[in-house]
């Protein structure tokens, strides 16, 4: 028998034959630091990142808060959140420049003196040696530390990052720099961070569904719905023309996992047609799957999409496989000159039309041998609508050497999101050819 | 004679000879609502969009604060925001299902009850059958809002944003779909905060750096930072190999224009080698106008940007004026067969090598008939390293009929920084070249 205390945040749970395991579900907080943030200069990536480094690990962030570079509003929101949480990251501020003060105002609030690290100052000498250049008297400042926290090195820069542990709870100070950020919290902070907070685990399930309204998804599965209990919790993440529904629960609630595997299952079942996978990746990273295990290779011809969609399956690594190439047509003469689209129809149909991607899908398929292609024109706006063809007017096609499908999308919002659902959209087709071709 | 008086956060503009000026400096706060930023699942990309948007109108963002689709969580946090500030936008949670909790949630802190919105319901009635849908009950349900609050009509979606005036603060809630908040935010939201928030002229001026690291251009202009008046700031933001420096003052100390610009031209004075530019645009948006500007044409061969580069472009309105298309050259293939590259030259130097690059560049502005071209190969990682070109080594070739330049990188960070890093490196290689023939 298996018994679970609640006491507040403490969690117990007690098996009467076997150790006594005690939980306490721990919150934690982000804070970025810099003024670029809250005027928009800078889109914050870093606490996404973090978000889904700590849930791997079973960590519940409870809050983001960003905030100016300011000694006080530094001091109020970190004295705020070690009211709140155990474990606190901060990331920003931590630059050779006078602008940067974090480290400064943590040594103050903590009451800390200096020490210099050594081993930072070496690593420093060594990263300006091996670049070829001068270390000025600001880097050298970059070793000193509060003399009361643990180092954590910085490989792919010259601010260390910080870990100070007080009064049981975990004060960490990083770069904002995001690739500096991450190699110091996934390789120095987060096996600290796993070792001192014992967490059980947090269960996320995310089934992705496409091409159904996020009310109309929530009516078909009301019935279901209504029977998740209070321990699970669902949540709809509409973007594009793509709705994630999300299962998440905690292992101290029994065997969460096969509980929300089975709700799942059900949802999966009742809206089939509208299901694109049961687990949280891109449609990209989908449509590389598909054709990896078939062995197919893909080619594209981008013209309103200009590039997007072949950036979206070229950040995947080892996509190289799969992928051959694309032609971004973003003028006519590309499209009649290297991928055959015969140049009377842009007179007599115009560019963004069935017969032009026709062309264009067969053009870029047979031209750079694949087995399958993409092929999109439309107008992205804001500029080049008429009453006939108004912004937001896609033409997607896919082609396999068996089979093609031209279809006239109409996309609504700005010109990025435009790009976007045209993306998702000739994904989705292409992941509908291959299914029929299975 | 003008006179300023400070007290605590009244400022007082005095000229005996004209008119009082009062300026009341009020501060804004946003509340992003959701697990999904919480656990990463979701960039938050609308408080960067907010933070600009509030910026043009001279607001300052005091704090950006992430919490979770949790009713008391969500009061405790206005509660908080309203003792700070003025002005306080939450985006999120106003969806037609049953985990969108802020519209009941707000009625509840306020103590409002229910009035049925016609003008909605009428936009919504007319939403659903322009779209051939069926309008479910939690669809109407959308048109019921507390009914201390006026509405702002969502035109994009069936959620509407709410404006609530409580004891002269401004509570705004808008819809966390990020097309939909930006119409509202910008059509509906923002007249009305600009009416009712007069506030004096806040001044940025950024000036592009390129090639110098931030240390470095700090000492250079150590001196010019040191005659800075406290009344202005600088800050540094360092992204790749583009280091941004940010002069911010506020109107009503005194011409803050004229002063803040005075300290930015002694700035590129100093450090004249590295400038980019002295406005915030994106190398991207730089590359566009030098093109226009010279009315010249441009191609790209991408190997490892893998179409990025041509995105970056495409996101840009207007670009096909001087962007033609591109050859995402992924395969060793395509680079021989569209870009005419010896195939001998894969065996010998490999296609990560200056010979490769040479003719992808040559190869892409002739097929496509441009004046200028951009070429790239690389090993953006993680994996095709090896001791001869590591991961991060990426071959940069820029053309005209008159000039050509390749030059090998060695980029650090992971796959999508080192690909971001090649697209600015790219950039400002034909920037170079650009101003070389110019």
């Amino acid at each position: 028998m298996i018994i679970y205390c609640r006491v507040e945040n403490l969690i117990t749970k007690t098996n009467p034959f076997e150790s006594i395991f005690v939980y306490y579900i721990m919150q934690a907080e982000i804070i970025t630091i810099g003024d670029e943030l809250l005027i928009g200069q800078v889109v914050d990536t870093n606490s996404a990142w973090l978000g889904q480094m700590l849930n791997k690990n079973n960590i519940r962030i409870k809050r983001i808060n960003s905030i100016s570079d300011d000694a006080e509003e530094i001091k109020t929101m970190l004295s705020d959140c070690l009211k709140r949480s155990e474990l606190i990251i901060i990331t920003g501020g931590l630059g050779p420049t006078k602008d940067d003060i974090t480290k400064k105002t943590l040594a103050d609030y903590f009451g800390m003196g200096w020490r210099t690290d050594a081993k930072v100052m070496a690593q420093l000498e060594e990263f300006f040696k091996s670049r070829g250049r001068t270390m000025l008297e600001v880097n050298k400042l970059q070793a000193d530390l509060p003399d009361g926290c643990t180092t954590l090195f910085n490989e792919w820069g010259t601010a260390p990052g910080m870990w100070f542990d007080v009064d049981g709870k975990v004060i960490i100070s990083v770069p904002g720099v995001p690739y500096e950020m991450k190699n110091i919290i996934e390789h120095k902070a987060l096996p600290l961070i796993v070792q001192k907070f014992k967490q059980p685990e947090l269960y996320h399930k995310t089934i992705i569904t496409i091409n159904i309204p996020e009310s109309m998804l929530a009516k078909k599965i009301e019935d279901i719905e209504d029977t998740i209990p209070s321990h699970i919790k669902l949540a709809y993440l509409p973007n594009v023309n793509i709705v994630r529904l999300r299962l998440t629960g905690s292992q101290v609630n029994g065997d969460i996992k096969t509980e929300i595997n089975a709700i799942a299952a059900k949802i999966m079942e009742r809206v089939a047609d509208n299901i694109v996978c049961d687990e949280d990746i891109s449609m990209a990273e989908l449509i590389f799957r598909m054709l990896s295990e078939r062995g197919k290779t893909l080619s594209i011809a981008e013209s309103c999409t200009g590039g997007y969609i072949s950036h979206l399956l070229t950040v995947l690594p080892g996509v190289s496989k799969v992928f051959v190439g694309s032609v971004v047509s973003y003028s006519n003469s590309v499209k009649h000159h290297q991928l055959g689209v015969e140049s009377t129809l842009f007179e007599t149909v115009g560019a963004v039309s069935e017969p032009v991607v026709r062309q264009m899908a067969k053009g870029v398929r047979e031209k750079l041998q694949t087995d399958y292609s993409i092929a999109v024109s439309g107008i992205a706006g804001p500029g080049g609508g008429s009453p006939d063809k108004p912004v937001g007017t896609v033409v997607i096609g896919v082609s396999s050497n068996q089979n093609e499908e031209v279809k006239i999308h109409h996309l609504i919002g700005d010109r990025s999101n435009v790009i976007s659902r045209a993306g998702n959209a000739a994904f989705e087709m292409l992941r509908q050819l291959m299914l029929k071709e299975a």
